[in-house]
């Protein structure tokens, strides 16, 4: 048996990292957990955004997307509070503006080096990337902050550099884009079980054991025999 | 899409020819043929029969299974004629008893070469065998007509006389049976489909495109969507 997750999910993107937490505390609870294969795929809120942007995180969202000041302060204190049920300790005061493009270059990196020597340097950098970025106060455009971050996390110094000005990683990370575009993913994080259960947003624990239960029974082999009436056949006792 | 079909089946098997011609009939108008992977899994009918028998098909019949005369002739009268019906000409009177342990190690080699090597030895030589054994009145527990058998199927002759009697090839052919029993398996031919559909006997091929219609479109991605009260998630517009 092997489970397929697939998730969709940006870096700037406060729901996803709760997210990820609600996630692996049902993976944690999970009896087949060694079965259960991440794949964690490219998503970008935001491709527009500069690379390095000076405004705070309040200011982006009221100019960039035309909210009103007083419901975005109040929408990222929801957030946060969430985030700490979470034992995250999100500094949305300190919080750098930045595209995530490059970093998301680098995890495609990240994902081509696990899955050429079975290792989990892409959930490494993954987590590394939302700590840097909610709770470090960390600018995650930045070469030397990616580089760091990379080295960190398992992977060569030198081609995490390469890697993020790399175009080929750069398709892999449109390529991703587009998967999550046909399956219908708008809004992330979004989950995707064994190609069949999609769950859309940061949903609590139970949601996500519920649903890992549900795949791995579907996956036991359930065999129905199907007798018509010419099933000639031979046996212990003729044919 | 892959299709996986794993067919339980002797060599001393007269339904399991028919069978074998009727499944190739329903996978040959499949369109989806080229994605269906069949592995053969090894069967006896009689593991007590000696290596050479010298009785004829219908003496052995008559003797070993205590059925009377009149009966066996009738029914391979009934699997002659099922058998012309797929263009096959079964020649009882010729046909020499053989226990099929050593054709059956020669096929587990067959199958260790294919997974090494995509090729289709397997299927080649699991034809030659039945044709030999039915139809060209061979002795298929003859070392000579095994290595024979298997050169013409693409093996190495060496390899193939060094597999008629290897213990670690006979345990394959064991684990087989084991396996054919912990799933059900009471007669051949018997397969298996997706781990998740059996077809018992030699059905017609109506049967055998049925389930493999069946199975394709069970496999075909079917996202559904889980939202609960709390799929927080951050999309184009905010979080």
């Amino acid at each position: 048996m092997s489970i397929d997750v697939q998730i969709w999910s940006d870096i700037a993107c406060p729901w996803c990292y709760i997210g990820k937490r609600r996630f692996e505390k049902a993976l944690a609870s999970f009896p087949q957990r060694d079965q259960v294969r991440v794949t964690w795929r490219s998503y970008q809120l935001d491709p527009t955004l500069p690379e390095h942007d000076h405004r705070s995180e309040v200011d982006y969202l009221t100019e960039a997307k035309g909210m009103p000041r007083q419901q975005v302060e109040q929408m990222l204190e929801h957030v946060a509070t969430n985030a700490a049920g979470e034992g995250l300790t999100y500094d949305f005061a300190g919080l750098v503006v930045a595209n995530s493009r490059k970093a998301h270059r680098v995890l495609q990196l990240a994902k081509a080096a696990d899955a050429a020597d079975g290792g989990s340097c892409t959930d490494a950098l993954k987590e590394a990337l939302l700590a840097a970025h909610f709770e470090g106060a960390e600018d995650i455009s930045d070469v030397e902050v990616l580089a760091r971050l990379a080295t960190e996390a398992g992977l060569d110094e030198d081609e995490a550099r390469a890697a993020v000005d790399s175009e080929e990683l750069d398709s892999a990370v449109d390529g991703d884009i587009a998967l999550g575009r046909q399956i219908g993913v708008q809004g992330v994080p979004f989950f995707v079980f064994d190609n069949k259960y999609g769950v859309s947003g940061a949903q609590p624990p139970e949601v996500f054991a519920q649903v890992l239960e549900t795949v791995a029974a579907e996956q036991a082999p359930k065999l129905i025999t199907i007798d018509g009436e010419a099933g000639d056949a031979c046996g212990p006792d003729g044919c």
